[in-house]
């Protein structure tokens, strides 16, 4: 089979296999919630077969493979879709840090702080 | 201020303020991604001023109080919003379970074992 093609067992288990779905990436070893990135069906084949995150980078709109710059691939461990089809967990490893502002999570803006 | 609106503080911070935002419930003390939903300004605003997770259904085209009809409320612990203003983390203490299959966690199934 195509790396860049869903298995069918897959397919027909997403909501909305030609939209784009939220996958949120996850240490596994700290639980921390590190992003938030976009997959079609075609990146989230790639990332199924070749155990590195591969999003789809709406902004450049085009396949992206977390860390193909910088380094910092992520290694999936396990990968998880939801009850109804239309998000996804990975769990990874991540070399290096997964936000490009160098923290170790690009979730470090504290609402309940700034609301208050 | 208006419980349902959102303070400049905060407004500032999203991308996109009138779209709509992926929001990632965790729980508090396990670590596990619970659930994804989504939110808009209203909504937001409401769960930073009550402490509860609101989100906005996109089936039923309406706020949603998590748990106003399962009490299966999620007590939010600690608010993040992402480097670029575009995606949401709930940490939250969960009363109940999270995904009405009774289940801990909406993301239960298993791709990377699927896909082989």
């Amino acid at each position: 089979m195509d790396q860049r093609e869903l298995s069918e067992a897959v397919r027909i288990l997403l909501k909305e296999p030609d939209s784009l779905i939220p996958a949120i990436a996850q240490d596994h070893l700290s639980g921390k919630v590190l992003m938030l990135a976009w997959m079609n069906q075609e990146s989230l084949a790639i990332t199924l077969q070749t155990k590195k995150a591969t999003y789809w980078s709406r902004s450049r709109n085009e396949l992206w493979v977390k860390g193909s710059t910088s380094g910092h691939f992520q290694l999936i461990k396990e990968l998880w879709l939801d009850c109804d089809g239309d998000a996804l967990v990975l769990s990874v490893e991540q070399i290096g840090s997964a936000c490009h502002t160098g923290k170790d999570s690009c979730f470090h803006q504290n609402l309940l702080e700034l609301s208050q």
